[in-house]
């Protein structure tokens, strides 16, 4: 493996750019698995998830792959080593969309290493670990309002009150599961032997701006965001908006107006901290009343839990102020928290390396979106290697990505395995 | 009528308490031709609008007025004077309320007038001018969401296409009028001859805080505020709200809530300017995606066209430069515009004068509320009195006065018709 081409020899090379080119061809394969006209919808557990494990199982058992689906509706490939007590690299990501989403969102992660290890095999190259190559079922949870199904059930958190979930058609989980062909009493049986594995590696477009506005084809994942939610309410005085004089006024909008600008302004303050007001509603919302109250979420997001933890005090400090000054009521009531998953220094050391090798400048980025990571971390060290995608996009129809990024991030991936193959980690337990 | 007593004499003189509560009295029973369970309900053509006109044609009778309705649905009674050639003074205001709103918005302005001349005539006064007391039928709009029907017709200004204007259920006005049994085709010959009438005086709550704040019962009003509305559009870009760095986002919210803080700020900035956003919509609306668009209305109001033009100037200006500077699209449409109508300085001046004589601190002040005085501006010379509301409160089930408040309101009219006696304008024109 020590033939493997960097960047500028992957594009310049015909066999470089013939495999970003085969990694496009089967992602557009994949895309047909799609219900409805605009983008790509594929369900958990739908007709398009059973046609594309399908597909995947024949297309991994080509690359020499023994491939099936397990019984959370993962579809697992495995390639052994043939060496004596192998440990195994967990790779993959779903096959799982959004309704209407893109043609690589999850799949590419799935995709993107079947290229890679069937072009290993095809070359006759042998690896001294296991590759488990994982199509997770489930990790957007469109269908049943449950995320990270699959990677839950490889990590042995799967709660299995999850699966009395129904859809909105009111079928449950476990009756689709069921009808699906699947055991769902035995998803506790697919967690793996946290000893055996080596590490958990996604690849996936970033969702994002950040390496397209950096000119770079792939970055490394250094954490998946924390995130937390708050419900914000804010009371003041309606009034008719002709006769009460501009200082006598509590206008709740005005005021929420001064808290959206307040959390944008903190955080402004700190790089890789994100935080939106996506949506406000105004009481009663007449154009010749003021307003009473207002009601906004609110969303913060950091990499580190403590930057996060320290942003939302300052932002809460503010929205106290604001309030108190205008003589407002204010309430505030947290809706969801979810802590950031780090990703390993090793995994993402070794990726770092293996971009350079690629003759690619190495960038750091946090993921701002939820990740199959998220549960992996309880199993095993984890990593994930982001591929630029066009303006960012994701969750829609135009979502996109190049061959010859493709083909990039394929070489890092292969640059990965060979320094992996190298690495003290891999060392069997027994 | 030199005998008029002050505030203070009329709230320690047991007569005077009694105009006060003989107001309140005939207050009550009108709030009680409503539909509806909550507050005062009485639309135009309603009903309880045939009720509410035939109690207060008995009423003006019993006081001596020759009362009936007109064929704009007004109610309209005449106290002739015995004077040869005798000019007009028209008094009043308006009979129709807002659904679920008060006992005293418009229908104060027709009972205390009321009020006033039965006690006039009872103690055997004469006036050297006609009066003409009207309640008019429709000010409010609701119905037929056609406003100041009734005044227009007086001030010839009434436009027939507004009869083909129907109701929730498809009734037109004209329908209603002829079911009410007016002949809406004589309408137009409502209109009084212009140098036949003094003024147009008309006795309203102030349905805002200023004079309770300033601790007045009555207030002189110098103006109608003009008014301008436009719908503002705010666009920016769409993303993901956890993989979009802080930096690169144009987000129309943000954009959207410095619009609203500088549209308060510049209204703060000059006394009787007012300005408010009473309604905001986010799309899309997510809770975990940066808005991609904002639209809001905007109103402004001011006693005076000139300083709500340069209010708004400055407030474009300030859109601009924020839109500019977050690299959004701003869309500004006008949606509705009606100047200022300003009250006549001789009434205001003879209103100030009967504000002193019962011993109040004469104060002057904006309506930022439209009335029919804004119809009746194209006749004659206007002027209003305000009478202090509880909270500042209108259009609403506790809209409240008191009854001493009343009687100084009662007593500052008699001495502004005493006034008016004195007064050259007066004269007869032929």
């Amino acid at each position: 493996m020590n033939t493997i081409p960097t960047a500028t020899e992957t594009l310049m090379d015909p066999d470089g750019l013939a495999l970003g080119r085969r990694i496009m061809a089967l992602l557009r394969h994949a895309a047909t698995f799609s219900s409805g006209d605009r983008g790509v919808t594929r369900l958990f557990l739908s007709p398009e998830h059973r046609a594309v494990a399908d597909w995947l199982i024949e297309r991994m058992t080509d690359a020499g792959l023994v491939a099936a689906l397990d019984d959370a509706g993962n579809v697992v490939g495995r390639l052994r080593s043939a060496r004596h007590n192998a440990k195994t690299l967990i790779v993959g990501s779903h096959q799982d969309t959004v309704r209407q989403g893109g043609a690589f969102d999850g799949i590419l992660g799935v995709i993107l290493p079947l290229a890679c290890l069937e072009d290993l095999t095809r070359r006759g190259l042998e690896l001294p670990f296991n590759v488990e190559l994982v199509a997770f079922g489930d990790e957007e949870g469109c269908r049943f309002q449950q995320t990270l199904t699959g990677s839950k059930a490889l990590a042995g958190t799967f709660d299995p009150t999850a699966l009395q979930a129904s859809d909105a058609e009111g079928i449950t989980m476990e009756h689709a599961l069921r009808d699906f062909g699947m055991s769902p009493e035995r998803i506790p049986a697919l967690a793996r032997p946290a000893e055996q594995v080596i590490a958990f590696l996604e690849v996936h477009i970033e969702q994002g701006p950040v390496l397209e506005s950096a000119g770079l084809p792939v970055g490394v994942v250094t954490a998946i965001s924390g995130i937390e939610r708050h419900l914000i309410q804010v009371t003041g005085k309606a009034g008719h908006a002709g006769t009460t004089p501009m200082l006598v006024r509590r206008d709740a909008l005005t005021g929420a107006a001064e808290l959206v600008v307040a959390l944008e302004t903190r955080c402004r303050r700190t790089e890789g901290l994100v935080g939106v007001v996506g949506d406000l509603s105004v009481s009663p919302g007449a154009v010749n009343v003021i307003p009473e109250s207002v009601a906004f979420p609110i969303e913060v997001r950091a990499p580190s839990d403590v930057v996060r933890a320290e942003a939302c005090n300052d932002i809460f400090a503010a929205f106290r102020d604001i309030a108190g000054e205008r003589r407002l009521d204010l309430k505030v009531e947290k809706t969801y928290e979810s802590p950031s998953t780090a990703c390993s220094d090793w995994v993402m050391d070794l990726l770092d390396r293996a971009v350079s090798e690629v003759g690619v400048t190495p960038l750091r980025l946090p993921s701002g979106a939820g990740h199959d990571g998220m549960a992996m971390k309880a199993l095993c060290d984890i990593g994930m290697l982001f591929v630029r995608c066009k303006d960012g996009l994701s969750h829609h129809p135009d979502e996109d990505i190049t061959a010859e990024d493709a083909a990039v991030a394929a070489m890092v991936l292969r640059h990965f395995l060979e320094a992996l193959s190298k690495d003290s980690r891999i060392a069997g337990t027994a």
